[in-house]
């Protein structure tokens, strides 16, 4: 499964691609970041993103995209950007029929240190030993994209069990 | 002018197209909202949002979009729905180079009531009074797409004249 990691962001965006599956060794393809201008009108922030969210997908192909989980509990200016760059994340994989997946930053933490509260070193740690690179990716929303890829291919088995599960007890239910 | 006013909502996004300048009457050129299924997952919805927005694009030619700028007071939830297809709704009108304006809730109401403060069916009062309608637009949403552009119709005089005047301080700057 190959899968595109996206850490959303207006003035970076973590992009990272990873090719594997659970249980066996993991590839990172590449890994980067969608830069827009702080000063710069939103909506002209917005087109930057999609553009480079566009080359991305164009360039590696992903069979999904996994997004970070956006909430707001957080700075309020920095969610509302958040959640916007999301947005146009979520729409260039959607449009072309590419599934969506959202994983909360404690899902994505647990997943690759085993623990969700673990902090951007302990994650960037464990993402350059489990690609098996020579550095941490810079800057962390790099790495966090990473993580993001990681973690949607390890849980990805899990939810799939998980569905076949609830569809074979709604079978089992239309049939009782 | 001619404004796309946009009130961005997963469930039911407001979209109305007014033409006029500050100072004269004005003409309502459509009202509808773009709507997609709670049930369905966030990237379509956002793939139906834009698809929604394009069309109305399409079909009217704005020279101006005006968006609801968000705020993350209120309802978790709504807003960040509500920050996601402001995005997409940005971004459509940013890739075509329309230009984008954003006001806030209480400068909408204060430009079509005259109070900051007014309540939803003052808003479609004077709505449907300024555009000579026979009834409020229903649901509440495309009212307020079209308090919207009307608002960003009155007010972009005195934008103009502030960036003007902005302009010539600084040119003055330069000539010191």
């Amino acid at each position: 499964m190959r899968v595109l990691g996206v850490d959303p962001g207006l003035t970076r965006c973590g992009v990272g691609v990873v090719d594997g599956v659970a249980g066996r060794s993991l590839t990172m393809l590449g890994v980067g970041v969608v830069r827009t201008p702080a000063d710069d009108q939103i909506g002209a922030r917005l087109v930057l993103i999609e553009q480079g969210i566009e080359a991305w997908i164009d360039e590696y192909q992903p069979e999904m995209v996994a997004v970070e989980r956006v909430f707001s509990q957080h700075n309020v200016r920095t969610v509302m950007g958040t959640a916007q760059a999301s947005a146009v994340a979520m729409l260039c994989a959607s449009r072309r029929g590419i599934p969506v997946a959202l994983h909360t930053p404690s899902e994505v933490k647990a997943a690759v240190t085993g623990s969700g509260r673990a902090d951007k070193a302990q994650v960037g740690a464990m993402v350059t030993r489990l690609l098996r690179l020579s550095a941490p990716p810079k800057p962390a929303d790099a790495a966090d994209a990473l993580a993001l890829a990681i973690c949607h291919i390890w849980r990805a088995p899990a939810q799939n069990r998980l569905q076949q599960a609830v569809a074979l007890h709604a079978s089992k239910g239309r049939t009782r």
